[in-house]
């Protein structure tokens, strides 16, 4: 775990290397601040979303007992995957300031992509440990990880579909998506949680 | 902690990607890292900050036995306003070069914002601890994190007024405070702390 | 294992610091996307290559049972090396935009410089590692080690020989090469392991 | 440790960062890199630097058994100073590349003012342990910590008069006085410890 809480720090923190004291004129700071908006929004999306992941992926592995080879290449995956997010944040972010709705329609169709392929690693994740039941810890009931397979493959839909929206009908839509389908899986994920003791210690 | 730990790491070692070889004329380099002192004041200043920080949040998780949900997110509040800290200071030490009151002015604004929201954090996560008494350790008095509360409170009110100061008065004043405000914290905590034996293992 | 874990996930992840929005003018951001193919693919070619790494050195890891300073260095060796992979890699897609031949041939020769260091230092620590039987665990066969050896050997030779061939014939083969030497050696070290059970907890 | 070794892994990864692919025309990217010389040898010679810092770091918190608040704020006075090396090294590299004797002359002399900064807080951290035996396990020899101080002693002189012999003769002096000295500490650190059997654990 040491490898791969590391790597979602790093990609969490990487997100505020996109906050800079502007290039401004003299006096003209506040403006330029201000103009910076989407950025914020962006750390502050990009932020929520990497926190339910790392979560998501804590909750997982405490159910995990060993790993083999297989299951590191899945883990590799979503780690390559969740390391891409602030990329396409960035590229919406660019272009919510510059404007161009062409450009932002390509930016959300890049952003529900990563999306999707996120989601997607997840999904064989997910499969490949209800597959092998033998590296679960013994008190995880054999369906849990079968179960979590759907819930994977629903965001690859929703990713894509608001994507879709978003180049037909307008950006707007899809990044609004974006914004609240981690909020979503924060709270769900919670949900399946709620009965169970906290067993994480700091 | 793994994972808190690798942020506070990782936002105290971003500060030195600030420090960088100057561009200058050949012969000039003296002049220009000279120039470059708010820099080296704000990279001095932010490294206390977020080691004070630091060692407040790991004497906080000392006494913490368990996490829920509701306190990861309270510990993730922390670490995304935290993370924000060398932002505005670099915005500080940008305009202190460029020497323009008006953005002195909106900088110091910026960083008592960010300070206040940082004192928030701290106090929506003491006050969770207060509330939820069975995540600490048996031995911490129950007490003990509900009269953590009222230091982060202070916090808050003397960032937003040091800031207000700073805008109406000079922000020189602002960030002299700035630079006081942590080191305060730092030796008050080690004030709190003094009659326990050192626990925590290199 | 923390401090070799957290330089090869910063190196993993630094990676995606070279995905950047493009600067493209307005309405041309797809376009300028797709240009920026070459770094897609070696974003790819990199994750791979350096996950295969992490796996080959947490294997070797979980064989060794004490450190002394040479086997310190030997393994800083690695390190310093593994830490140079993205450079080259960048240096390819940089040429592979611009497109001129006798820039592609010194960016593959570099490459498969590197590539080469890196396993001579794999060879280093392998080495060391069969001539001191008493640092690794007591189940660990005294050859293990030592038939790592030539895996290392022959790693040395192809790097050069690609290399070689990309400077002589064309630099296309040897960028092949470079992407699917380390799917090689991700397969055959997994061959040598799919006996063991898995021993690595999560 | 874990924070230590988190700040020296970003630290020791953030140097290649600095390792970029050239600026050159096309065509002309074997001169482009191959004039970057003085970048690779500050690579290597920061690398080598760090890594002994590490190795000393690591060597004196094996005889360390718990940290109070002064500890900590040695430690993080090491970290501080530790995190700078590579912004002086970039310095020099950066006059090797324009040449010019005066800008060099700085920066030796602004290098040795960070290398004796760093041996000033060993000194600190060593002095402090020294009086504080009660830190320390009960098998190291009380005088262990006090015996390290006249190690820092010399290095802070070392550098001061390597930067002094820089300034006023040559900097090309300094320069190889600044790779030597640290390949002479973890050679006589080594010496030190050489008759100790290996006891860190992977």
């Amino acid at each position: 775990m040491g490898f791969s809480d590391a790597i979602i720090a790093i990609v969490i923190t990487l997100l505020v290397l996109d906050l800079r004291p502007p290039d401004a004129e003299p006096g003209e700071l506040l403006p330029a601040l201000l103009s910076e908006w989407p950025t914020y929004l962006a750390y502050a999306g990009s932020y929520v979303y990497l926190a339910v992941i790392w979560l998501n992926h804590k909750a997982a592995f405490t159910r995990i007992r060993e790993m083999d080879r297989g299951l590191q290449w899945a883990n590799l995956g979503i780690l390559a995957t969740l390391a891409l997010v602030p990329w396409p944040t960035a590229v919406i972010a660019e272009t919510a300031r510059s404007g161009n709705l062409t450009d932002e329609r390509v930016a959300v169709a890049l952003y529900s992509l990563v999306g999707a392929l996120l989601c997607s690693s997840w999904l064989v994740f997910f499969h490949y440990l209800a597959r092998h039941p033998e590296l679960t810890r013994e008190e995880v009931d054999d369906s849990y990880f079968a179960y979590e397979r759907p819930r994977a493959l629903v965001g690859i839909v929703l990713y894509l579909v608001a994507g879709a929206v978003g180049v037909l009908v307008h950006p707007l839509i899809a990044s609004a998506v974006f914004l609240i389908l981690p909020v979503f899986y924060g709270l769900t994920s919670h949900g399946r949680d709620h009965e169970a003791r906290p067993t994480s210690r700091p």
